[in-house]
């Protein structure tokens, strides 16, 4: 198996992605909100670029069983349902219940992830149900959705410690780039706490809006054993 | 202090930049053998992004004391005096003489490093002069010219360990963005050796083509107390 990490979207190389199972992680929030919804009984999660497009889909999905969530700058966004808090990702909330869901980061990587043979999200919450799932495939493309372009070392904690899980679990791996390189040295050596992710861009602007509390549920290792999968338009269980 | 790193120039933010100190690293080798040309006593290295353009600033120089020196896909260019392999810069080659040098990746980092108050050049072999000479600035960009716009580990491991020692030299540090917290993390597990550096794609890349004795010397830490520095278009010695 050869393993091929990048820690922006710009980074990708289209032939790398193109035969390759791709994982998007996004620590701080969005693959970890995703993990947590479909945990908690969401039927899917499409993701939008923008809050525009999030009321269309919305609409077009027909508005009953269907939730509005997103943030901008942090914050949920006026008039939707939900925000990109994990925290308000209960089962009451969202059992049952599609998402439309609009991010500043997340989005960007799954429309370049979308060119793979699977797509899947990955975050701290759901690393081990991720490892298994991959161990098997012949090439695995991480792909950091980052912060607004630019490197999160939140994203490249969780990405090396996915590829440590996957080195054990694979019978042979081969073949690191650059950047899994790094990622598996920092996570040699780091480990997710809130702490850390305090550090972080992202984290320190979560702390700022008071927000923080999410920190501790973004740095749960496997939280979750579950698998969340791009489908057509939508992120489902996998398997489902 | 502040200090932000970036590991590619497509990251770099002009408003952080504006007012800083920036420290471009090319390890494997447009940085190590600028250095190297420098130490054994070049006049001043022309950093330029093309060949046809390094064959004109040559001619405008005069041609009698200007050397060109550059390599495409890590090979000297033909009809070039000099390829970009620090072994061939010798005081014998390059004593005394002016070299107009065209490279694959550092072109880029030095053309966005100029927006800032002071640029200069930093490989593993200058690593203790550049940490000395920046110690007491207010802002400082770390910006590694990586491979292809890529993330480059080497870059990222001689950036962990700039930042290491420009934190032991300064009296206060406060402000590190996410790559810069990442590439010292990296350098407290990881320090350079020749087989370090022929894991990253750069060093593969070298020893591919014969040329994998380069990175004994590229991994040679404090071989010189020199000081690089970009003045109008040439990199000179600092203080000169």
């Amino acid at each position: 198996m050869r393993i091929d990490a990048y820690f922006t979207a710009a980074e990708v190389d289209p032939a790398v992605v193109d035969g390759s199972t791709v994982v998007v992680v996004d620590v701080v929030r969005a693959t970890t909100t995703i993990v947590e919804a479909l945990a908690n009984g969401a039927r899917g999660i499409y993701p939008t670029a923008s809050t525009e497009e999030a009321v269309k889909l919305a609409a077009s999905l027909g508005r009953e069983d269907t939730l509005l969530c997103g943030e901008r700058r942090g914050r949920k966004v006026e008039g939707f349902d939900l925000g990109n808090s994990p925290r308000e990702f209960t089962r009451e909330a969202v059992g049952g219940k599609r998402l439309v869901m609009s991010t500043t980061n997340g989005t960007r990587a799954f429309g370049v992830g979308q060119e793979g043979v699977r797509l899947l999200a990955c975050a701290f919450t759901n690393l081990g149900a991720v490892a298994l799932e991959v161990a098997g495939d012949e090439g695995l493309v991480v792909l950091c959705a980052g912060r607004e372009e630019h490197f999160a070392i939140d994203d490249a904690l969780c990405a090396g410690h996915l590829i440590k899980r996957v080195m054990e679990a694979a019978s042979r791996t081969h073949g690191l780039n650059d950047a899994a390189l790094a990622a598996r040295a920092l996570a040699g050596s780091r480990k997710p706490t809130r702490a850390f992710l305090s550090q972080s861009a992202g984290g320190r602007a979560l702390v700022a809006i008071g927000l923080g509390g999410d920190l501790d549920l973004c740095a749960e290792v496997d939280r979750h054993h579950v698998v969340a999968e791009m489908r057509d338009q939508a992120i489902i269980l996998s398997g489902k």
